[in-house]
């Protein structure tokens, strides 16, 4: 790329000045909203799992579905738990972010601050565990470790949307759409990186959503200009007439960079 | 009473065709609204309690009710208990109950059809037991063994509506307002059993509220034809001009009877 | 089994006075949240879908899902997606129905009275339809032809809960677990007769909450007390002793029946 | 008044640090819901409109509202439709606005990120439109163009809020109390500016709400101290002892001006 | 009509078991929504009102709202008003209405026995009255007497829903949609008999949803025999072939009567 | 503790970037909760209140809540008040927040704009009176004069949460768990500053987990770095070796100080 003297611009580096990644959060929701869905498949018996509605029937209990990390990608994953009817449980340690899901899911969801013990008990009556704890540029925590997931229930379910990152689950992998899950201490483990691939109509909507606007500006005023007027844009750049222009790329790499604005 | 020849209606016996009690109706309301009231209290320390809030706050937990009964004292508590976002389990073997409970409550209470083992499962993790099973006309079944009491948490509280009916929990028994609560295997035991009389003014205007059309009625038709025309109201009629009109009654203390309608 | 003189009951002739079948309410209860389960799944890509996620994201509308009957299974679908997000219509002729679903869910559905021209309408713009119009022992009626079908949106997904009674979709056909769909017209269609087998352990506890009651009353009172008491059960009683007792079923194999009273 | 020596403070000049213009808030609150409230009455046949209901009936589908624009004004019209029952859908292009709104009514609204394909889909079904996009300082920009209008539904409605600003709707033009609404291609028009002075009660007090804590500030401090403290305030001096304190209003009159501070 | 021979069937006398109006209730539902809409109108100032936004905005209370009559008329108002945040009283003496309204609503009205204390109470401080009570074939009953009218707030609004029957408020009386309105004791009256028409296209909806399936039934089976098998719609008859079949309307006009199953 | 050398770290001087408090918070919201917890006891007769059940009953209206103050204890109060069914009335003077609680309350609360009109009106009908008006680092405004409470409903009961900043009801002193309240103008005040000491359990953990990540920061990288980097925890070091290192506590006793940066 450097070669051909592209002028790149990385989705993952656009970032605002409250270390929000605007072009990274739709895909985000899209992956919340359907981690609930790929779990409530895997409960299903034909799949492998225990064989257990997520919103139960009126007489008969919902599933218990925990949640770990309370960001986009969590609270999307509540927002359609509760919705279906399901036992909720969130937690976080940004007491904030705990207390807006209080003020919006009503009660809906029990918030619980994340420390080891919590999380162990949480997970040790889940039906469904969704990881969804996402550290900006940095690996995932590992909040539930392999013994934690030995002694959960047989057939209950794991989706670790984290797992691009490493995984917030010490027994969680990647895996793919092909196939997507394994079991382990008879747990069904569920990893795709990419999850929103499975709605691509939803998610380039969502997508071209977040970026179109970005263009529009670049189209009209130029890159240099847009970049100077928006400082998430500018932190993008990773590349510009084929020199790097992102330090921690070109450190990442042994190579030299520049300053975009250094240049011509 | 029946040397002075009084007519006396009895507000337990008045029935309607569903078996409905229309004058015992509101009470249950209250009582049922009240119980949740009383046993928030009950888990303050000062009053011996876990020491809990019902409701949690962000990033702890709220408490867990279980109700025994979905009639109309549980589904009051069920209500009040939701409205505060505790985490709810209601139990009845009556399924209609229980699916118009979670179409109106939308989710946000658990219900369970109700058995030994899932009595026992939830009165194990329970905070609060509200038992309010009441048969018409019949002793409470008793659904909380001793010892189920025995294994609850230290420090928790148990209301038992329906004392006056021989109460759902084995270890319950009558209190007063002024001796309100004992403890049994650590486990606080609340048994009142005129609950309603602690907000006298809400529960006065209910009661008046159910009894008025009746008295409007008797008032301008005269008790006979008021009775002829309403079936619940002329089974309230207990003795009339100094004889015994209640079969039960007059079996119960030996004594003989006549049908008000054979009375002149 | 008539040669062995079992007695037996059948499931779906148990019928309290208002035409209700409490032992097939729970199943259908299961079946109609379930369904939306399914259509979920085969609006994805990698099962044949649309690409849609069918609870949208902020930005990107949700699905729309055409609900066909507002009986037990349409109901509990409605509830599903509606707490998915779903943009969500149900047709019935009954408008009593139509009312207490107003009333329950708040204006989160649209309901529209049933006829040729609306589900017409509402199938051309549907991403799901589930069919859930069931008539006690009848076939279910045709609502929605396969000219409709032929213009349906490509990838969207027909659920046809009533296709063990004939179905109410001209283009279902029932299916298996193991196969369950086929495409017509580019639409995915699914018919497999017993949903609630994909989550054994909620169906089978549904299921016995319902039975227990009856067993429970047949064990102490005996089957000829227990169906005197309940008309309910004594509907179901098909065989007894080795005699047919039920007309229809007599009438269907051209044999001879009694009732069950008359027997000794 | 530059004659007279006044010392003049405008409304809409007072800004707070985040662009927001405090002393405006309330009116476009008031604005926002009685566009709504409008709109029902117009929909009305006595008042020329399609005899639609806005909320529609069980069996009968409810207006479809259609919000150009999520602040304020956007916001409250959507309160109150969704309140109502209408069918809601909202288009904005800021991506965390559409994300409030999705937490805070719950997937009541379908939202759409705004482009001229989304837009142009939205007002072909809309019983009711609704521009509500304001920029701050700025015309509106025209997202409703003349041909969306002519393909609308006969006897539907255009509400346009921000017709004082330019409008957002083509074909909309000021009108008033008096003669509130026109047709054109069979769409009714109201482009009342002043929409609030229907409910001068709710919007005197709304008013004064906002208006009293700078008076009060003012009234004890003084206005220089008082603005010296508060940047907001100090956006609001356009006039000072008789001269131009607003570098715009100046330069829209060619007059010279001088900074308040700058004064003594 | 006689003469003609015709066979008439009226839609105010099919009605069912309970004594439900099934073909009035769609119009029932349709007035009891646009009473508020109605309402909303006359509380601008143009319109003669006290300049009250219903829904009030942050800061400024919503206008209070009196519904008398839980019945369809006014839980329809109700529904209405609560979605716009109105604050919401309402009065009934029927207790098991009120309990599932209570249910259903949420707490967000206010239910309320109703006497001639608590409506006096109730209209003293309402901005709107709604007058929703109807008896069945019968004159409503005056529940606000011109003395409570005469106490009510300057500019305030009454709809009186029951006014074709009489209406429920002393200072009622029928108006047209060309003059809707007129003022006594500085309170605006609303008395149009036939609100629907203001919405024809929803109401004809409405009305043809509720009539359809009879005209089906007779067109398949022949009067006759649909009257035979549905006591609703042999109600209903109230001539035939020459000959008046209603015996009330016989009565009226002191003509003779036949039942109609009486005729060949 | 100088003498001793202690380095002592305040949680009421723990303050970040916007002014909150992060290690009071949580205290403020168990205490917010617990007001209306501690209402409700009071209301009852045996404690000598007006005999009324918060939560109200079908037919007899709920209780009037008012609560001053919309901070974190108001906010907290207010859902809890709503849950339960009162009738909710919040003041305060910060449109925005006013605007953020109609958001997530949905309009189940009258938000009011405070002034001593609005709060002696609202007073005047008032149950419970909650005074939630908390300023950083000042004396709690006097909002409610003792004649307003002298016209307060007998019985009814004022929760005074700012007491211990000097309460924001002019009659209001501190009391104790042991001695809760006093009577006066026959209105119950309740004045213990403490209040969630009544739930030792809940507001241990609330506590904790705001503490918590402070100690594991200070506990990993020391006191100095922790305090670098974080300068809410750097604002809450009151003294370091020996010597005061706040202003203004140094201020208040006429000491000498330092700042904690310049030590070694």
């Amino acid at each position: 790329m450097l070669n051909r003297g592209i002028t790149g611009i990385a989705y993952e580096t656009v970032q605002d000045g409250e270390g929000r990644l605007p072009l990274l959060a739709p895909m985000s929701e899209v992956a919340g909203r359907m981690s609930v869905q790929v779990a409530m498949r895997f409960l299903e018996t034909d799949y492998g799992g225990r064989g257990v509605l997520l919103s139960g029937v009126p007489g008969v209990p919902p599933a218990d579905v925990v949640i770990l990390g309370c960001g986009i990608v969590g609270f999307n994953a509540a927002k359609i738990a509760v919705g279906l009817g399901a036992h909720v449980t969130m937690l976080d340690i940004n007491h904030n972010r705990l207390k807006y899901i209080d003020d919006v899911l009503h009660g809906n969801v029990i918030t619980v601050y994340s420390n080891p013990v919590t999380v162990q008990r949480a997970v040790s009556y889940a039906d469904v565990v969704i990881g969804a704890v996402l550290l900006a540029g940095a690996r995932a925590p590992v909040l539930v470790t392999e013994k934690m997931v030995s002694q959960m229930k047989p057939g209950s379910v794991i989706i670790d949307v984290s797992v691009d990152q490493g995984g917030s689950v010490e027994t969680t992998r990647p895996t793919t759409h092909a196939e997507p899950v394994y079991k382990l201490h008879n747990v069904i483990h569920y990893g795709v990186p990419n999850i929103p691939a499975a709605v691509p109509r939803t998610s380039t909507y969502a997508l071209t959503n977040a970026v179109l606007p970005y263009i529009r500006t670049m189209a009209s005023k130029g890159l240099r200009k847009a970049a100077e007027e928006d400082s998430a844009l500018a932190l993008g750049i990773n590349l510009a007439q084929g020199v790097l222009t992102n330090e921690a790329v070109a450190a990442a790499f042994g190579m030299g960079w520049k300053s975009w604005q250094d240049m011509a």
